[in-house]
């Protein structure tokens, strides 16, 4: 009974479904269609190893578990330990098998088994898991401080934002992106499992509805806010912006860094119902795109160019000056742009009779001083969206780059 | 640019996608294969009428969004047009389409839309919502303490449990199930929207991965200790078990709940950390079934029919007298049984750096009293699984029986 392994499960299911007539759920995930982008189906498995990891350009899947950890060790070589453990769970479970072999180890049923269980059954469903490092991490615990990226420097703080510390930074993080929430949540807590004694999870992050395609084979999809969010994001077509905005070059920082990517996470809270009473034309003009279809305000469909010169018969911009399109837009800022991968959340409601709901942003960029910083702090001082939003956690982290093969492992030439 | 709906959206989407080339998002919904069972494919929509109310014995969908209301208008008619609302609002969300028009009324823009927009071109996702009256309701704000029905007098305090009043009760309760996140919480935003300044949101509570499947055609899901939940479930196909042990009979109570049901909730934290640290026998042995199939100790398949008598060579029962399976299996209580259509859940971590995770349970029977109470009080009392778990939040609601048409609505026959 024990040893029964991931892989080997899935096939006994797969068959046990066939037999039955197929249920909606096994069917859904074994007889999906395939799409153009990396994924052949959302049950397939992403590869794990190349030149820069695995869930940043990956089109966005629809769901992630994100997750940030304090290393409590104070050991150098139990950290790396930890990685080294971690690297090769990732490996196995982003193909779909187990974090390590389900059945205790040699048969036995004495110990705890190496895989927790609840992703037996489930197909791989193009989990990606992402590792960064925080600024944390290289203070004077672990010898690091000369490793430390200028890029990590501390976000300045913008207007009106209201962080809390304790769903903020840590030395760490994880995001796991799946299209199947159990296998997202799996992969986290297997990791934390592995890492128990010497890690802690600081804060974790539940998300859904990808609010920001990074392929062109995606439809946008929404916020919740109700508008289509991502529609000119960096893309991984886009292959000279991705070498300009999104990857880390050899001369920018640390040599361990090339070809990694930055990561700012943002949790920011919506105030829905205040929003749910605003007119459909003032949400549209904060925007500065229709609701429906997604169109800059005077043009017709989503992608249609945005015209920031056009003018209404009395003379005022068609795109209002502090719409959030203008701001935001790469034009104001020198060109400067960004891949977000964010999320939908919703946390349950907050005590006060609303939902605790918003987006989970998160954005890549090869140096967030010069791309995030300068835009978020335009939408700060000036977007009209502020009276809805609120900024509570920030966080900032190193995404080195991918792992060549199995014999390589994450934080090897960070720690080398 | 207003007017326009979810469904011609969704038509609009489609073709976009089509010519675009499938992404993986879009494509997944639209293309799914049939299952046997309510809806044809996981896209599709739930009929919304019927003797009993969807999201009972329908299929259990694979996401939750639970919320629970309390009443804060204090007139009568006040709450029944809100409920009128809710029901045509939930008549057309379930049905795939706005819940309203998305536009502004008349084609003008300066109301807010009648819909929030962020399942704008997504299907109906086999989106189900079904309400339940709880028993604060029928106190004496609205008339309704004669019709309170005596299976909604409290439940009784269990050995262990830590209830949190915050996260517990409420006036009036909507389930929410969909196999697309974005759209239960859609429908949930827009019923809270709907009810702004008549209702507030007491709690609310997000789930995943279905641990109890509700049909025989469906694969057993799994619950956060990786074990199969839901094997000896009550299924839409035992119709005589279903006639017993679910619905409400005329005789049972009043009137208004024939043909009606009586949901429990209960959030059970897990201590998944304790739980990951256990041996796999133990494991086994308290849930009384192997981890990988499934099958009760001693026997080989998942569904296999349990021995409770079978012994050891050494004379020990091969399932322990304190088996999960044991404990609540109806031969240990005159046959009673549950309806569960439980869902995992995970809050993020809760600060001592542990995830915050577990099951949000769900049952639905005829009457509580000689049902969940007598099966979780056997539980409470000796199941070793409470050495890894804590009920923490309960909610006891009366469904009503399902809407015949439209021309009915939620609360008709308890207010006429």
């Amino acid at each position: 009974m024990t040893q029964i392994n991931r892989r080997k499960l899935l096939g006994i299911g797969a068959a046990g479904v066939a037999a039955a007539g197929a249920g909606a759920f096994a069917t859904r995930t074994a007889m999906e269609s395939p799409a153009p982008a990396a994924a052949a189906s959302t049950a397939d498995p992403v590869s794990f190893y190349g030149e820069h990891q695995a869930g940043i350009v990956t089109p966005a899947q629809d769901r992630l578990h994100f997750v940030s950890f304090d290393v409590i060790t104070k050991k150098r070589d139990e950290l790396i330990e930890v990685l080294q453990e971690w690297t090769a769970a990732a490996a196995r479970m982003t193909q779909g098998k187990d974090a390590g072999t389900f059945g205790a180890v040699g048969g036995a049923e004495e110990a705890p088994p190496d895989d927790t269980g609840e992703a037996l059954g489930l197909p791989a469903s193009g989990l990606t898991i992402t590792i960064g490092f925080g600024a944390s991490l290289f203070d004077d615990r672990f010898g690091l401080a000369a490793k430390k990226p200028a890029a990590l420097a501390g976000l300045p703080k913008f207007p009106g934002e209201d962080l809390r510390p304790e769903i903020s930074g840590g030395d760490i993080c994880i995001q796991a992106c799946a299209h199947d929430p159990q296998v997202a949540v799996h992969a986290v807590r297997n990791l934390a499992r592995i890492g128990f004694g010497k890690v802690s999870v600081r804060w974790s992050q539940l998300g859904f509805g990808r609010t920001s395609s990074t392929s062109r084979a995606q439809a946008t999809a929404r916020n919740l806010m109700g508008f289509k969010d991502g529609t000119n994001n960096l893309k991984l077509e886009d292959a000279a912006m991705l070498r300009d905005n999104l990857w880390a070059a050899p001369g920018d920082g640390p040599a361990w860094m090339a070809g990694g990517s930055y990561m700012v996470t943002r949790k920011i809270r919506m105030n829905i119902e205040t929003w749910d009473r605003t007119s459909l034309s003032e949400q549209q003009e904060i925007f500065g795109r229709d609701k429906g279809e997604g169109a800059p305000l005077g043009k017709k469909k989503e992608f249609d160019q945005i015209d920031f010169a056009a003018k209404k018969p009395d003379g005022t911009p068609v795109i209002p000056m502090d719409a959030h399109i203008r701001l935001a837009h790469p034009t104001t800022h020198g060109g400067a742009r960004l891949l977000r991968r964010g999320y939908n959340y919703v946390d349950g409601s907050d005590g006060l009779g609303r939902l605790d709901a918003g987006l989970f942003f998160i954005s890549y960029q090869r140096d967030p001083h010069k791309q995030f910083v300068p835009i978020q702090m335009e939408l700060a001082r000036k977007d009209t969206l502020n009276e809805y939003i609120k900024h509570i956690s920030s966080g900032l982290f190193a995404c080195p780059p991918g792992l060549r093969d199995a014999g390589d492992h994450w934080g090897r030439s960070l720690f080398a």
